[in-house]
Parts: structure tokens; C-alpha cells; sequence
């Protein structure tokens, strides 16, 4: 199967938005979306811009039954060790069921890889899976990805609605 | 104990990476820190920063017995839930041995809330714990934190080192 990776544009938001869902129901949670493709186009596409994004592209002859060209997408956004310096995240990485297993994925993933390594010189790339997910687990530890919740004993917290409301209340006066 | 928290600058650096090796040399990786002061000071105080980060200072007639007044640190950055919107990551959160126990390190955590929902409308604040840091995953269960590793089965992953360059190296030509 022919496709091609190639860097996000404003005019992808709408087909990314379509795909988060899906993602988002296949992780059994599609009632946490809360972000349009607005949003995502200003957060995306604007001077400082949270994250940047890959998209996979199929030629119009191959296209989804829906009639899709964008069928897969790789959303990330730079971060920071303190012990070894830049790093990046790979926040959501998916491909649509009937094209998995053409290579898009591994496509995607690589070239966030090469792409963090060469933009800004990370030493590492994150992301979290869900244990459950089977698919996605083997998927990357074929890739040699190291799960660090099962190696170092790595739990990740989160402070959200009142708890993180109730948190910044706390805040000292400046 | 008198303490004020403020935003870090440049000038900070150096105490921000003495601190950064002693909370290594806590979680027992004195060895995995690559970052000198000089790096934090262009990653961090640049044009497109990969971080912020806030500090603690005790007046001079309280200082440390090593001669220090800068006794803590938070250490974050913004990140994006492609369900929510804008979050923050605190990659670090340390107050030296000596300062503990008056509120310097709930002074900083909140601080971070309070900044992120304010700058960013950040709707989440998440990092990460060890397993067997009893004291840390306390501290953040008594504020409110939620553990996603138990609650929701969250793992976290990572490339690095020549798997990252395996990755990135399988990326499709453009």
C-alpha cells in the first residue's frame, strides 16, 4: 500500500479531530473528548503551539470506505529530563483499522523519532499505554521500547477538576 | 519559616542544578545526570523555552548550612491532552532535607497549579512517582492526586539510546 507521512496543516485539524475519537473509542473513553478541530487548530497552529502533529495520507484510489485520504495520525509535543535534557512524547499515535498493517504505524512512530532527534535533539521518546491494550504493548516492545512502569516502578499522578482547582487556591500570594 | 516563591531566572541555574543531583542522588541515580547548569540556562531561558521553572528562597539570616538560600525548586512544562486541551507536567519537585516540613514543597505544587491554569488554562497537572517513594506518593495522595498506573492500568514506555536510533533511522524517506 502506497502512503505518505507528512507534517500536519491547519486544514488536517478536522480529519485529526475524527481520529481522536476513534481513538478515543477504542480506549473505551469516547465521552473525554472535549477538543474540536478549532481548538486544535489554535493550539496547534499558532506562534507557540502545544504540539506538533504527523499525518499518514493514502492516494484518492485508497481511500476508506468513508471516503477518507488521512487515515492515520502521530501527536506529540517536546518535553524535558533534567538529568539528560530534551525528550518528546508521543501523546496519541493511530492508524484506522482497515489500513492497519501496512506499516503506517511504524512509519509514523519512526519519523516522530527522527524528526524530535533532528528538530531538537531528544535523547528519548515517551508515551503511556494502558494495560489492557495488548496490541499497542507488543506493537512496541517489538519496536525496543523499555515499559518503565514494569522496570523502575514508575506510576504517573494526576490533579485534575477540584482537586487541581483546590491546589492552585492553595497557592501562596506573591 | 519565612520563604517566597518566585518564578526562576537565568542566574538561578546553578542552584536549580545542584538541587537537580541531590533529588538524583535521592532516587538512587546520582550517575544518570547529563545536564550541566550552562544547558538548563539555554533550554529554559531562550526564545521557545522547553520549560519553566519556580523557585523557593529562605531570607539570608535563614540560609542552608552549606551557605545556601535557594532551598527548592518546581520544574515543569506545558503539554496537551488531545481529549482536554493545554496540561502541565512537573517533571521535578524537590525542597532540600533541612527546609522540609514548612510548606515550601505545597507552596511550589500549588504555585505550579495556579500558574498553569492561569497562563495556559491547563486542565490537568501530572507527573510521575516511584513505586517505593512512600513519602512522595503520600504527599501527592494527600493533595488530591489520582494514581492512573492503579486506577486506569497506565504504563509508561520510553525509547532511548540506540533503540531511538533504530527508530528514527526506519523513518520512510521524504
Amino acid at each position: 500500500m502506497n502512503f505518505k507521512i507528512r507534517a500536519a496543516t491547519k486544514e488536517d485539524c478536522k480529519d485529526i479531530s475524527r481520529m481522536i475519537m476513534e481513538l478515543a473509542a477504542y480506549v473505551k473513553a469516547p465521552d473525554q473528548v472535549k477538543i474540536s478541530h478549532e481548538e486544535l487548530q489554535g493550539d496547534g497552529f499558532c506562534q507557540n503551539p502545544f504540539f506538533e502533529c504527523l499525518v499518514a495520507e493514502v492516494p484518492e484510489e485508497q481511500k476508506s470506505k468513508e471516503g477518507f485520504t488521512v487515515v492515520g495520525y502521530a501527536f506529540y509535543f517536546y518535553t524535558y529530563s533534567t538529568w539528560k535534557g530534551p525528550t518528546v512524547y508521543l501523546e496519541d499515535l493511530y492508524v484506522m483499522p482497515e489500513f492497519r498493517g501496512n506499516g503506517i504505524g511504524t512509519g509514523l512512530l519512526s519519523k516522530v523519532a527522527e524528526v524530535a532527534k533532528k528538530k531538537k535533539q531528544c535523547v528519548h521518546l515517551h508515551l503511556s499505554v494502558l494495560d489492557w491494550n495488548t496490541p499497542s504493548r507488543d506493537f512496541y516492545a517489538a519496536k525496543g521500547a523499555q515499559d518503565l512502569t514494569v522496570t523502575e516502578g514508575i506510576h504517573v499522578l494526576r490533579f485534575d477538576g477540584q482537586n487541581l482547582d483546590n491546589l492552585a487556591n492553595e497557592a501562596p500570594k506573591d
